[in-house]
């Protein structure tokens, strides 16, 4: 006890972000509103451990091994090898699929879950980079299939979030919206129907946003030798990507039209070829899905060809969300249809529909810019003053009554000016003052306005 | 794609629990609960990385080595041996420690904070043992000195919790408090004084539930030699559990006498002893803490000096919290005061007053116990079937309006009757009919009483 103590001072780990108690409210804040918009539309929770087994997430089959925590007992011994790998899973994918596969019998179908999980990517540190972070999902799964209709409700619950999140009121945010089936099947139609080659058209595409649209095919040109080819890829994407250009300029109702362009494109330059039906399907599809979000705001749904998502699963509608103002930032809220959930795990055709807010990354950028509403640090609506020790059964009691209907810190004492200094920093909106002796009146201090009245902790209400 | 596939069967992960929708909504209500009393007394949230620095976790000394996950890179390489290793964190207490030292310009004293986050131990799979799980803690720390009125405040929120958590209602707890500087206090009195043999004897005492009174003292045996210190241990310690024996019996108003036997005892039996100051205190901070409680249901707290708790670092008060028929489930609910939170982290005093409940124990008992009153997998109030496709637009409107007020799920059609029998395996306690055709009314129907009448979607309100 007498020796000195060795002080290990503590300091941040990058890419684990921690808040203080301020912007920590603001976070629950956010959290409870996506809950409750996610609830309001009938999606129920579920929540996964924090690991999956690594043969289940390898069974997913991504290029994703650099980015995986795994777990090894600090006392690991021979025992632990004859079990399997744990890893912190780094998305909330992976396990919905290998939950929809066990739990299958318990689901019912149409299975519409949230989730709100945290999930760690095992990245090198770097600024701004979190390898631990929210993700928010909703996703709908059914068997053998699903209605579009669903793939027209996320962005519906994505814009009713995003644009009533506390310190959001000033960001302009837009959805982008497109249909994979579109790229796919102008592809084919064209005859290029190599699945690698396909793979790698989306991942460039999928890039044409940082890259821009010079250069955003070079990894074509470094993988594909057939100089005809080349010139088809080129020309076609060209057009593909004009096309995308034009629909952001033409009226809505005249998009379609514009959609069109694409099949009547290959009739008359490939006169030989023949269209594709996917690409119908997707140019339909996608009217579908865009023409039932005419309700929101003017801007806040648009059709963008370019949206392809890098990942390879999604088979259908995409989407992409940036700020309007600085789209370069990154999508903050993505997803996707595909066709089939958990095929790795289990022997049932399982389509699905889903998105996913980045929220650290989203919370983060807000939290930065210095929009959120900060400066409560405590949830207590009233701060009871002890007056002295005569009246602390009166403090006690005032504060349990009060806290039938209000969030109530109760001071234990202390000199009445430290009192109340601590809850003017705690930013607590009401101190209460219980009377300083029998016979006398409780009086209630607005902090906000300065006014302070008599008042009974019986009937007294906060004014809204 | 035509090749065949390889199919990987999920199963649970032993000690990882993981709920279907149903048990996950009750669980929502549990932590919702635990979050609104919480608030209710003022309580901040924070919430800490899942990760700490392993030298952060080691300098709390404790002997917690072997529980530990440590977390790799799946694709480490040589870089990585230069960063600081991260393992996941065994509890809540050492991140407080760690986050208050870290911090401690930002916060405002006294800080009171609850945490409600997983925790993981890093254990060989066992039947019952959990290797994640929730924790809600709650805590108050203090500069220099923090009154001892927090210390009784803590039962009397657990006791608010504990008793209403939907399932728990036939359920008899009981909270059990002492204080250590009691036993402290009787050992020093008479000489025992030396810290490893109190630690020794406070692990014995705590374990005298599980082990008897004929044996809890073994260990003592084991590792004292000096046969009158043994005998001094052995009788002073039989005294001492027969006082606390007596407290169960004798009516509170007479238990602080009942108290004093302990200093009675020393001064009849061992005159020559000088009775050691902290055992007054600690009768005294008993007595405060516990007439502090009398509000509460008779038998909800009792005072009990068995009462020790294994850990080393508590102080004064500590409690555990026992379902009455059945003490040796072991505490579902344990805390108590320290002297110094964070002294390994920051120069500071530091002392504080905490409770731990042990959630998902507690819950899976419950649940195992077929209490919890689940049913419902939808957190929808209302469903609105999807009459036919003309009427898609009047149906997705009444949702639309229904979902101001109501959490509310649109289907998106099939057969009626697959509809209806969707919504009832979900258990929605409404069903919105919209007209199936132009000018006929919308008809609404209350699953439980099969009632079906018109209604409005304007002005159309669930009966409470």
């Amino acid at each position: 006890m007498s020796e000195k103590k060795k002080i290990y001072k503590p300091s941040p780990i990058s890419g684990f972000p921690e808040w203080t108690p301020d912007v920590r409210i603001v976070e629950q804040q956010w959290l409870d509103h996506i809950r409750r918009v996610f609830e309001r539309y009938g999606y129920c929770n579920i929540e996964t451990p924090s690991v999956e087994e690594l043969d289940v997430i390898a069974a997913k089959g991504e290029d994703v091994d650099k980015e995986i925590y795994v777990l090894e007992r600090l006392q690991a011994d021979e025992d632990d090898k004859k079990e399997a790998r744990l890893a912190l899973h780094f998305d909330q994918t992976v396990p919905l699929a290998r939950y929809v596969a066990q739990h299958f019998n318990d689901l019912i179908f149409p299975f519409k879950r949230y989730q709100m999980q945290k999930v760690w990517r095992g990245e090198r540190p770097q600024a701004g980079r979190f390898r631990e972070f929210y993700q928010c999902d909703i996703d709908v799964i059914n068997v053998d299939n699903l209605p579009l209709h669903f793939d027209a409700e996320m962005p519906a619950i994505i814009w009713e979030i995003l644009s009533s999140l506390p310190g959001m009121e000033n960001e302009q945010i837009q959805i982008r919206i497109s249909n994979r089936k579109i790229l796919f099947g102008f592809l084919k139609s064209l005859g290029i129907s190599d699945p690698d080659e396909i793979a790698l058209i989306t991942r460039c595409l999928d890039k044409i946003e940082k890259i821009g649209q010079n250069e955003f095919l070079k990894p074509v040109f470094d993988a594909i030798t057939d100089k005809k080819k080349l010139d088809l890829i080129t020309n076609c994407m060209a057009e593909y990507v004009a096309i995308s250009r034009k629909l952001l300029d033409v009226h809505p109702q005249d998009q379609k039209k514009a959609l069109n362009l694409l099949p009547l494109f290959i009739k008359e330059q490939y006169p030989e070829s023949q269209i594709d039906p996917q690409l119908i399907d997707g140019i339909d599809e996608l009217d579908t899905v865009y023409n039932s979000l005419t309700h929101l705001r003017k801007g806040a749904v648009i059709r963008d060809l370019t949206i392809v998502r890098g990942l390879d699963y999604y088979t259908g509608t995409v989407y992409e969300t940036v700020f309007t103002e600085d789209p370069s930032y990154g999508s903050i809220c993505s997803g996707g249809r595909y066709d089939d959930l958990a095929g790795n795990y289990i022997n049932k055709h399982l389509p699905g529909v889903g998105i996913s807010i980045g929220f650290s990354r989203l919370f983060d950028r807000i939290r930065q810019k210095g929009q959120l509403p900060v400066g409560k640090h405590s949830p207590a609506d009233i701060m009871v003053v002890m007056p002295n020790e005569e009246m602390r059964a009166v403090a006690t009691q005032t504060a349990h009554i009060l806290r039938q209907r209000y969030n109530v810190e109760l001071s234990h004492g202390g000199k009445l000016k430290k009192q109340l200094a601590t809850a003017e920093k705690k930013g607590i909106p009401y101190i209460w003052f219980p009377p300083f002796e029998d016979g006398l009146d409780h009086e209630v201090k607005n902090m906000k306005t300065g006014d302070q009245v008599t008042a009974n902790p019986n009937d007294w209400t906060i004014d809204e």
